[in-house]
């Protein structure tokens, strides 16, 4: 076993080479390592902000801070994290130097009376903010789409399927109302999550100790009786965040509650997709995904046309539960900082926000050019005869021969003529002496239940549904 | 290797000998086998209550189901439910014959029209809602409990530590100050997620056809244009449950809302656990659990006191995130009635259920008794001396020598006279020529920052916080 | 939310209601909270067998161990198990009572110098056996049939799917050589971990310290120069475990291994369960689960026929590698003893056990029954038509008109003339001056290269693969 | 909710800024975009020289496109697997057009009877082997070091921890043995795995049909009678790696076994880091992390000392076993190739990878340079005093006073007189007419059990041990 000699320092820059369900998508410009970066510098620069406003700190800190972020040198603060276990040491070492070499005097206020794990936490939500957006539009995309569908296919006969057999009949419509309700569900937890994003602002240990030592030496006008708490408020007003109660190092609610909804909502969207990949089965052939060009493509067969939009969508529903429950775990955060359950938060947090995006982005174009097969549905439903309403058939010679010799005589039909159902059920009620005509039972078409007002009811439910994040 | 040879029906039920976390407190009754079965004896009654208001079965049925109750074997019905992947068809047989030798008419009324997962989803979902109901009271016993301990130690003094060192000073009221807001939050998400339990009737399919047909054949005044719609919301009253917009078998937002709420209540819980086990390391011995004769006794060593009411929520925080993931994965379930991932989310939810409900019976134990050593708070924290507040004494020098000059001049100092730190910072500062008194930076106690704030905003937010599931 | 008021001392035993694929299975008896039990007295009575041996303890006191169990309650125990968190503390104190009520002078020699962790743990190494035993023995079963499977059908004629879309042609021999591939290697890994269960034996903190002392009063024959280090051969020999280099308390190797092997185990089972599920949709219907009287019947429709032994497979292949995750995490293990780690392992160990023995039991009856449809097979393949083969027709079409625009040719004959491709593609070459004859490139049953060559191997690999666990 | 607006296409790569832990260690190089890249054009290349050396393709190919890797553009080529939903279809085309650049006769034969599955799963392997391998020694680094503690501690006497608390005497030499036999069974595990990876190569369904078209035409001389298996061989051994019985497209046994070890490995490291988390808390402080400049510093306590090391590698163990979940769950890969299942290994597979390579090479470092302080170690055990050993004391009253009389007398006396036991002890003795010296029974040094030889045999173990991978 001899690897392959390379310096580690010739490491380079990942792009999502193995991630297609978001390489490529809005998710990753807002989710990168610059995003994030650029994240902690808007962080500095809104507590910069706060503190003048306050007096605690030069008007000039902030501006010059921001004037110093194109210094900065992503790759080396990444390797220099190791030393402190989070990038935030290195990044204020960096970016206070740069700040000196333009406003010497502002260089001192740079993060002052901070820790790193406000300004962490606060580019966290900056960027979960702003990937959540872009996944909430999406997923409203998705449902907008999926209406259309329900709309148009309230009465289009199409067989239902359960532990993988042929059921009942039912419509698509019907169908496309089940992603519709989830989809609706996904974006309204994905709105909830967002709308309650808080800074976080404790100083090392959550007492904002630091904080106050910065304020005491002023008097400012805007300072109240309070200044600390103020001080939240303010830099939670410049970052268009919520002022929390409490800092919330290791009272990990806010994220918690991001884990959850991008687990519902990536399964949400799992769902349809796995519905979208038994239903365009070659053998089933009831969707199929929008034909575009190349897209689908095999690498060998030429006939190939895969349904890569769903297989994408089913590769982040795979991953996403999982990986958040690295966060959900680090709820469990010992002390005033734990010392492993924060740092394992971030990446899986990165991880679990671009693939549920980009699974939605995905599904956008997955369901705005589905294309639905109608006769097909009909066909397929038709291929099981009138073994598909049997159910009904057994419901009404219950009243004629009890339950159970009802449905052993309709399975003993089943058996001995799978081809002509009726034809046989009608000659053993002869034999019984019931006297009714079954043939009017096995119109699958007759046999939906309430299958139009569900589908009714899902429909004026996302239309009343004018969720804004 | 040879198995030790016991007959298989020799297997005998389980008791919770390898879960002390749940095994002999409220929930272990509402969530065993035969709380199950009887929640799937109340689904099928009630669909018969419900059918009978709208004429579709005979008003006997329901009471012939509920007696019948007490005929039902769940051993056999569980090892049968084998044959059908789910215990509803084997119960459903037991039920049937038991109620036809009480009132045979009634047994063709049986289950009408229904389907093996509008049993078990409604059960489930009653289940869990007794379980929940255990779970929210002991989560308000808790906060109770901690709100107590906040108030009484508003201005205990103790150290903060971050990363396992000694950081800051905090108040012992902050630290649990923390812990109640997690609590108070899992209540919260609690209470939201047993009071949205929605009734499961749907059908074979979802449509609600098989109830269609058996309401067909009658007329009865409270039918209303869309009976089978009335049936559901009849059904919901009758269980104390919700009419869904939609059928869930396979939009399994409620179970996914449920696995959240559970997976950060045992987080919750998991931090006040974690926290409590450090600080009564033998070394810090901040806090103690409370003392009951025999509890946390060694089978070795007479001297010990394990803090096993800790532990005990620790393993439930442990388990509880990973087997809710089970459930989370479930709701990518394909077709009208998935294979498999149905069938898998049963026992990981009483699993959740137990385990946290568990948890939170043993945190009300755990925190109504907590003892707490507030000279041992004064003596870990006394013995880190002046060290623990360096960071003060930074921010006061930064502006008579800039932030890096002030930092490397503590840092000296701390490192040549560790024992000393205010006298070698003293001459070193008349080195420099600065000419301030640092003693005054060096007291704790003056060194809290908003604490006292962050605490009474706490605890005036519990108090505001009357939420009833 | 008012609970279903019930008393706690009210709860009853579990029987497996919610756990079909190992309720009533053989596995269940040996696993259950009694076999647990059991298997504490068996390692108490061996330690005090192998401490008779080194003269520590009268030679009757491991006969009194044995008879006593008789008297053991284990409800009791289960919900005494709190106090301590573990189930030991109660064990031992009833144990010892039932022993002082038979032979009091034993009873001071019970549980001499131990621990809980070295009876739980022991205890869990001889369930483990028991349970993988049986779990290896069905795998042998499993792959035995489908050995038989592979060879009767070498030659079957099968289209191979793969994104879900018919991709070329294939063997039903070559799915089910897959198939075997795998169980063979979960056997294989099974094995491997149940031949190296070890023995706990440590004491209170790994030292052996306690079993010294109780050694050091005496001097038998057979103690030699390190009696502890002999003493856990003893005990090891005694159970039919391996002796360790070191105590495993915190050094958990052992059910690390065994956690991985049944998460593959549970993984291998669920590929076949997920085939089978997809070959028998009503659509494809190329195999079908074997039948028997009532196996597969829906509480609702008499026509279905549904998998329900792929079903119960499926679903333990989604709850086993999750729960396993919970004994993988406990590896983090602090301490001499961690207080949660070690405690939440036992009822995932359990599960695990369970499910993949219990699934196992499961294939080996679908797989000796296994109904294979060659005729659809073919059917289903010649659905496809022409378009099967088309990457075989770009092959050779290469050499005459380059890679791109052989590709390009046969892409536009299967837009333009699916229902005859090799009709238009004849004439396109026409056009194209090439002149070939492509008929013969379209014959399914020559397009399978080493099909047959692999399904050889893996058929006598099987067949040289004599492992015994 | 207003996202900040940057075009997708703006996205930059990462560089481990969100992963401390292995950004900037030797496993970056090796499994970053590029490596994979390269990894991919190496499978093609070793698949071209295998089929030039049976005749199939012509000789240039392989240095063909191993020369046209300069042209590769990662960042276009990860966009475009959208498409494709692998990136292996945008970089065939991008290599063969590169090819075709250089040399247009080679261009046919790239990629000749390929498929995407094929090569990726190569270039897994291929990527895998090479950080395993720099994982593989680093774990000997670290087993090496730990024998060193081991062995220079034998005899230190430390206080044993359970549950948090206070035990029993052991040594520091015994602590270090169980990290040791965990990291040597990590080593163990992972040589194992990266000893048999295989390469892949199956063609688009497992069945080697497209690689048979491009051999059926030649007749070289090495070709014998299975050509396409003397390929699999060919280029496996070019390759390094095993040939595989079958292709494992859908037999993911390979990538199990990596994930188990991986699990494995990194939990051994886990367990280490938290014992010196524990170990170097403030009040305890028998153990710190090597001192480096600015090493663990914190951004606002310039007292702060992190153990940042043990952080990362806790991190690490927090994180592989999850995300090894997704590949564990990708075992249950319907069909010959799945819609999903694959796709979700890639990127768990790099991240475990990356975690578990990072994680050993911290922990060389931090092993190496790990400072004891036996002082310290000796100073927390006096703490406890008399208590440390009373398990003794009741030993050997037993044969006295019987096992129950003597736990409730040594109870009374720690109770009673914590601060002088074995005073209050012989008083209590002497009333019971019980004349033994109980001084002795206090010397923790003397109640070390088998520590020494246990120590002894780990050590002579891991000295035996030259497991090369």
């Amino acid at each position: 076993m001899s690897p392959t000699t390379r310096e580690p320092e010739a490491a380079s820059p990942d792009s999502g080479l193995l991630a297609p369900v978001w390489a490529g998508t809005p998710v990753a410009a807002v989710t990168d390592d610059r995003a994030w970066l650029a994240a902690m510098v808007r962080s500095e620069a809104a507590l910069a902000t706060a503190q003048a406003a306050l007096g605690a700190v030069p008007p000039g800190t902030a501006p010059a801070i921001r004037a110093a972020a194109d210094d900065l040198d992503v790759v080396s603060i990444a390797r220099r994290s190791r030393e402190s276990a989070n990038p935030v040491v290195a990044f204020v070492a960096d970016l206070t130097a740069a700040v000196a070499r333009r406003d010497p005097a502002a260089a001192d206020h740079v993060h002052a009376g901070c820790t790193s794990q406000d300004i962490l936490d606060t580019a966290a939500m900056l960027v979960t903010a702003d990937a959540l957006a872009l996944l909430h539009a999406d997923l409203l995309r998705v449902a907008e789409a999926l209406a259309g569908h329900v709309e148009r296919h309230r009465d289009t006969l199409a067989v239902a399927r359960t532990l993988t057999q042929h059921a009942l009949p039912t419509t698509f419509g019907l169908k496309a109302a089940t992603w519709l309700d989830l989809v609706r569900a996904a974006a309204d937890r994905i709105g909830d999550a967002s709308a309650g994003l808080p800074v976080q602002l404790g100083g090392a240990v959550g007492t904002l100790a630091g904080y106050r030592e910065h304020l005491a030496a002023t008097d400012g006008p805007e300072r109240g009786a309070r200044p600390e708490l103020r001080l939240v408020e303010l830099m939670a007003g410049e970052l268009g965040l919520r002022a929390p109660a409490l800092p919330w190092h290791t009272g990990r609610t806010p994220l918690a509650d991001v884990a959850a909804a991008l687990t519902f909502a990536s399964g949400a969207l799992g769902k349809l997709a796995a519905d979208v990949l038994v239903l365009s089965r070659t053998e089933i052939a009831e969707v199929s995904e929008p034909a575009a060009d190349g897209r689908g493509a095999s690498s060998a067969m030429p006939q190939k046309r895969n349904p890569v939009l769903s297989t994408l969508i089913a590769t982040a529903a795979r991953q996403v539960p999982v990986f958040a429950l690295v966060i959900s775990q680090a709820v469990v955060a010992e002390d005033e900082r734990p010392a492993g359950a924060w740092h394992a938060e971030w990446s899986a947090l990165r991880d679990c926000l671009r693939l549920t995006a980009g699974a939605a982005h995905t599904a956008a174009e997955l369901v705005a050019g589905l294309v639905v097969d109608a006769e097909r549905m009909a066909a397929n439903a038709a291929a099981t005869g009138d073994a598909l309403t049997t159910e009904r058939v057994v419901a009404h010679l219950v009243a004629h021969l009890g339950r159970s010799r009802a449905k052993r005589l309709v399975t003993t039909a089943l058996g001995q003529a799978p081809e002509d159902v009726r034809g046989a059920l009608a000659s053993a009620l002869r034999q019984e002496g019931v006297d009714i005509d079954v043939d009017a039972l096995f119109t699958p078409e007759d046999y939906l239940g309430a299958a139009r007002d569900l589908v009714d009811g899902a429909l004026s439910t996302a239309r009343r549904h004018r969720s804004a994040p």
